[in-house]
């Protein structure tokens, strides 16, 4: 219960942050796609720390094996498992947390939901590094919908109170998604990525950290895709984001700033271009009804502020139920948006990839 | 594909706005509850248009026709079918739609979807009609759940700039959802709610309309539901509440406000409180690691303002492929929000049950 | 939990034997498809009694009375409703048997289920008469199924020791197929079924029952339907036969018989045939590593004697746990095969469009 | 789409016979099951060739690898994933067959489903060696269910037409589990197994292949487990064991042969016993309406011969479109049942283990 999602193509992912490693199996992904190896491993560095001084200490190499499903470099249509073993691993840091839970983590509730059988060290299986095999998973998906002319990408929209220009508010082509690919920080403006920095560095000094959000688009959507109701593409979405650790909202086209708007607005009226129903505007992100327009998909992703922080916080000797206080050590990423841009790439490539197999069937692939 | 959800619990939804009618049959469902009409039908009364003016123009009496799985007043175990039939249903309004479609409406993406088959009367089964059997599945969930001593409770956080006191600033009672259920206009503050009908009476004298946010609060949640990533409290609920037409967006806690707050303010410290664990804030929204914590559930959905408004907006004709033209007649509601409480309250009282028998299985009700 | 099968195409099937009605709710299905209803009519007809004396005495209308999902006699790709009233209904006749549950039959294992919840009037969820919905959907899936040249046909293979030539000692086509759903007693050996008849009027004279099997036959599949291990065409289609009521056992090809062959009886050598690769002879029942071959799907299902029999029974009446007897009075259908040809070919018909959406997509349908 | 099944405990297969290994991902397995390595390495063990002269030539040490899920030698709660790297791999036996593809082999009909991308060295997703990871799951799974007193035991109870004693005709007891378990060749009467040995060594000298079948009783479980119709204990469990290569059937209790009985005959009357409900005989395999009696749980399920046989057979060069002849070279196990025993165990202890978490919830573990 929990680590699997999917219809047609099903993610299963396992693995702890401390354990002997993590990866996912991916099932029902289709044969004879190329499996481009410098493009996965791209995509994987991406989740690396992306500045010296306030990124995450932990050094990880990420080499993602394939342990089946490929064979002399294409995917063979059975399942692909990918295997990241885990390297640099230090248990000691997390020994106490399963009894004076850190607010903020899952340390609480997972200690209840397992009885204290859960592997609490780096967060166990709810560590964020659980999300390397997606992010895997996602650059195999990308290089399939590639065929279809479908290409996803993300950027910072968010870090404190330091924001990018944003793709909701005009419609983003596939030169800005390249040019967004290939920068150490990926935003519109690169003055607002040098705000975020600051507004990231400056929470870390204060042995503090800071929340921030990520926007998407997928470009090349054909109309059509998804359903109504409970497998529209928002649903469909939506449960794959939630389940990059420290997400705590989801929204589409304008979200939560259409509540805000007037319908006249708001609504993107159609006109003919090029032969084609278009619209001028994407308030609507792509998606009516469920259903894709045609227009890039578009949304956004709130990340709340990293829990683990040096600041002393209140917390519960569990066993002796006496309150008591807590100091997270270590060095923390003080904001895990510069690393979550690949994930929220991986988790809508999955995704479209699910609904393109509803659309189109396995044999679309052939 | 679309209309079923759930995994111990599953919900099949189906018909039209404009056809004989609309119902959902709920799978799993505990044997032995007792259905009390009277309950299920004030629930989805909250449904009605909220005030004469603005409200929707339709008189939908909406009585529900249980067709199976209830036996002298209580639940079989068995499959519950419930029917509403459709009768106050004018059709001639909506013929246009399938060539000329309506911005912002599903008209464009259900075509192609359905290549043309689609019953656009009314919005077909994308109608926000099709809410009201989900109400009634919630309404019965919600009956099972007390035997757990679990309840639901919603309100309107916001229309356009009118806003009322948020659930996240606080941790909600049990007397205060009571009262918001049985208000009018379900709101914190009173003085909000009258601003919000003026928002809502401003738009649609000025043929126009306006978007919202409703938010809702899940008290005596017991603390270990859910399940780290793609089961996470948030996953399973997310996926329910897009169905809602007209959502755009769901966050829990603080959700996209915390994109913008330090950890230090965020993290929601632990203490003793009777013998038990608890948080003094609830910043967290009662899910950490996708994990109930036992604080409240507490989460909000964004609504767009309502496609369907009288002023003239850009459209296609498709069988044309000529720019034009549309102007939507009729009185709409200008605000889907006043109306869209219960649904809210349904998917989670849905999932909440759903969640429930994963942790404690169908003899839990025994 | 129980009534929702599927994956691309997912079938909910509600109601009692003596409740208000049963149906089902068939969601993914495509839109655009033409609903035959002499057809549909036709098909649900072959449920009936085939015969005055031994047939079951109810008499069914079963007119089914489609709620949703068809418009101006096509499908609008929205789920389908179907409901069947119950006409006929005599309750009296059922209510001692939740103290003192017949032998064969869910009365003590629907008890401790539902904790004595459940309707248990005419076998209530459980009843043979659910198969109606089921034979509904797929008659409706055998008209989208003909769009990509599949047709399903059965016959029954035995009636106690009374046995018809099977289908899977040589190919069938599509003229026998024809042949056969015209025919009262679909056998291909007419003595056969006389034989049959016989058998079961005799059973039914000495206040007894007698089992049989069913043999199905689909041509026209086209090959690479299907998917190794768990999503096999025989997990995925036995999954759905053993819905039916008293259904004991499926094989394909020539199944529990080849555990005594040799392999070099078994296996078909490959040839070809105008352009294409066949076998000779399909003793692997058109499935080859759980997935079609081109040849005719071939299997066969076997079914329990009809539990009710006049004969008095040993049982417990458990409100005293206290050894009794039952004596199942009313006059009761000796054998279910002659009735259940419908229904394996309908659950046939819905995995395999089940399989053929996976396959090709809903856009196919276009 | 293919390797992935269960509701709230997921099993997702993959590898390839002759890839870098096998394995598989257990989600939602309970947490504090204590692993005991031994136990599931016995378990393991029984996949090994029976006898020297006519069991599979490949020496497979199948020694799992735990990659996570398990700490301090109990399962966390989180997915448990295991590896068994393949090591005695000789892929050049298998090079030609996706041109000239192997009567009764998955050759052509993998060919086709994926584009003959597939990895066809050894039989790849499709051989018999994917079991490994299934009795690896299975026996996980029989350490959770004897905290619920549940045992799982099979016999063979036919190979070619040596048969032995049957489970359904008596209801087996916990000793003779304990027995067959610890039996070189699990049959009840050592006669018969010496007869089975003596057919299987015949049909290898003779070039040739034989098939058979297991039966399986699961002693322990109680009544409610399972639903009616799709969920019922018999579609569940023939869903995942029709997973297993070579099987061509499925029944329970007199399954096939019920189809020749009475209802006289085949009711299995009630009586008191010890202050239970149970029955005298067992001909209902312990599931009555698809719902667990109390009774053993008693299926069979039947294997054709394996398909590798070294006698000369049709087949067609597929890149030229000729017929022509192949011959299989090599040693083959002439008979897969000896080494089937304890994946049709594994396949009914997963099920059963998914059917109580379904009545019970995880928090049943506790």
């Amino acid at each position: 219960m929990g680590s699997v999602i999917g219809k047609t193509l099903k993610i299963s992912v396992f693995g702890e942050s401390h354990g002997k490693g993590i990866g996912a199996v991916i099932d029902g992904f289709p044969a004879g796609i190329e499996v481009d190896d410098g493009y996965i491993l791209r995509e994987m560095q991406r989740r690396a720390p992306v500045y010296a001084a306030s990124g995450t200490k932990r050094k990880e190499s990420d080499v993602p094996r394939i342990l089946s499903g490929v064979l002399d470099g294409k995917t063979t249509g059975a399942p692909v498992c990918v295997f990241i073993e885990n390297s640099d691993v230090r248990s000691s840091d997390y020994s106490d947390f399963m009894n004076i839970p850190r607010p903020g983590h899952s340390d609480f509730t997972a200690r209840i939901r397992y009885n204290g059988y859960n592997d609490i060290r780096g967060g166990g299986h709810f560590s964020g590094r659980l999300t390397a095999p997606v992010v895997f998973a996602g650059a195999l998906s990308k290089l399939a919908l590639k065929k279809a002319g479908i290409e996803a990408g993300a950027h910072i929209l968010r870090v404190g109170y330091a924001a990018d220009n944003a793709f909701s508010s005009f419609s983003p082509d596939i030169s800005l998604i390249n040019e967004l690919r290939n920068k150490k920080i990926p935003v519109i403006s690169d003055a607002a990525g040098v705000r975020m920095l600051e507004t990231a560095e400056r929470a870390r000094r204060e042995g503090d950290s800071v929340g921030g959000i990520v926007e998407c688009a997928v470009l090349g959507v054909p109309a059509g895709l998804g359903s109504p109701m409970f497998d529209c593409v928002e649903s469909r979405l939506a449960a794959m984001l939630f389940a990059i650790p420290a997400v705590r909202g989801v929204d589409f086209g304008r979200g939560f700033d259409g509540a805000a708007m007037r319908g006249s607005e708001a609504n993107d009226g159609f006109y003919v271009k090029d032969g084609k129903v278009e619209t001028r505007t994407n308030n609507h992100g792509g998606v009516l009804g469920g259903i894709t327009s045609g227009m890039p998909v578009i949304f956004s992703v709130a990340f709340k502020p990293t829990p683990s922080i040096s600041t002393p916080q209140n917390s519960v000797d569990i066993t002796r139920m006496e309150n008591t206080e807590i100091r997270v050590s270590g060095r923390h990423d003080p904001c895990v948006v510069f690393r979550a841009v690949p994930a929220v790439e991986a988790c809508v490539a999955i995704t479209m990839l699910d609904l393109l197999l509803e659309a189109r069937g396995y044999e679309y692939f052939r």
